[in-house]
């Protein structure tokens, strides 16, 4: 691990991203020093600093150090939180902040591939997402949404919940984004109220549009979900799960969807 | 600084805190190693650890840490912060987690005097509440809304900006608790959906109560705010600051807004 550039495992216990969740984050595959969807990881990465107003780090010192964390691993997981820094007390956004930047990176032996392969049982989740467009999209630290929604089951044969904003419409998984298909269009629920903005997301919108797919960023019923034809969902981690079943509901693995993991491979 | 009872002032950059923001904290007076209002600050602790799931400390424990850390201060602030501790990669809470416990204190000089004597300026802030039942209430760290909401205004002629939740109802300001009186009767917004439910909110709720003011719980629309005989603003550390303009409209500092005052001291 290396906090602003050192290494260490510890920070400042006054760091506003501990006081207020005041910082964002990133989570990426770095196979053989090389980071995935790093294009997408790092435009999401500069787009939420600047939603937080941020100092966004220099890209060329970040990916010095995600290679120099992930040097000995051949397959790692590399977490990076940007803070604003030791604050004051109180809310305010002092003057001159000093970011926190923490670097690190674990072995990772991925998920079983029946996940891919064969697709999952999700479930809905009670937990509801606040409508918050201030935050929408971003990756911030404030994710007590997603603990209490991930807390809601302990049956490792569900391997995603789903998650509903407070209007009722379709927004994410816990961990994941969520993609259909529906005569051949790929619809993903529209960000700009709740969920967070993942760079699997945007890399699959960007592919597909190239390959001359129809995307669209929508508001989805969870009526329309299950209507679909194919459904997915999917993180830099994952690549694509494709839904298997949810409530009654069993979808076949769609040939859209395993075009994709193709692709995102 | 008291970090699990031991003298520290770092933190494990794995823990859950930073990570999600998955913890509460309180902030309160220490005068001459006596916690004020310590009564509702530990209702409020153990109250908002339940809600979050969180293993609550021990009671007898907590305040010898305050009284630790406080020893040499004649008054300070204490901040206690509670975290779900050290866990895995992944929301979900662990089956056995480590909870963090942070008690740290600072002196303290407190507020301009003429805040309480003369009351204050106030404006509406732009941000809103999100609506989330599920963390109504609750001192949690995920605190960006009230971060942006204190970043909208520079000037210190004002002292606090007021917060309205996404329906548009008046909730708190961003660092304190709202009351207003409207024909001898004390009205406080519902925290049911969204804000903090401070201590000396607690408290005035509690001995406005005892003299036999009659208080209530309800939603209230700025129009509402605007036509009260007085107003004011509240929380552990300011005690109670009387509104005295917000927008166009002047107030005197109240009556009954002085006698609260008084009996808070």
């Amino acid at each position: 691990m290396l906090i602003n550039g050192h290494p260490a495992s510890s920070i400042n216990a006054a760091d506003r991203g501990l006081a207020y969740g005041d910082g964002i984050y990133r989570t990426l595959e770095v196979m053989n020093g090389q980071p995935l969807l790093w294009r997408w990881q790092w435009q999401r990465l500069a787009a939420d600093c600047a939603s937080l107003l941020l100092p966004c780090p220099d890209e060329a010192l970040l990916l010095a150090e995600i290679q120099a964390v992930a040097a000995n691993l051949e397959r790692a997981v590399v977490k990076i939180v940007l803070t604003r820094g030791v604050g004051q007390r109180g809310y305010a956004i002092p003057a001159a902040c000093s970011p926190t930047r923490i670097v690190s990176a674990a072995p990772w032996a991925g998920y079983p591939a029946e996940r891919a392969a064969q697709g999952i049982c999700v479930r809905w989740c009670e937990t509801r997402l606040a409508i918050q467009p201030r935050l929408a999209g971003i990756k911030h630290l404030n994710r007590l949404e997603n603990v209490l929604a991930r807390s809601e089951w302990h049956d490792p044969a569900i391997a995603e919940g789903l998650l509903l904003d407070m209007d009722g419409t379709v927004v994410e998984g816990t961990m994941s984004n969520l993609f259909m298909v529906q005569d051949g269009e790929l619809l993903t629920p529209l960000l700009d109220r709740c969920g967070v903005s993942g760079a699997m997301r945007a890399s699959i919108i960007d592919t597909a549009t190239m390959l001359g797919i129809a995307v669209r960023e929508t508001r989805l019923t969870p009526a329309q979900l299950l209507a679909a034809d194919e459904a997915f969902v999917c993180n830099s981690l994952a690549g694509i799960w494709p839904l298997r079943q949810l409530d009654g509901h069993r979808w076949p693995v769609g040939a859209l969807s395993a075009r994709l993991q193709q692709l995102a491979r």
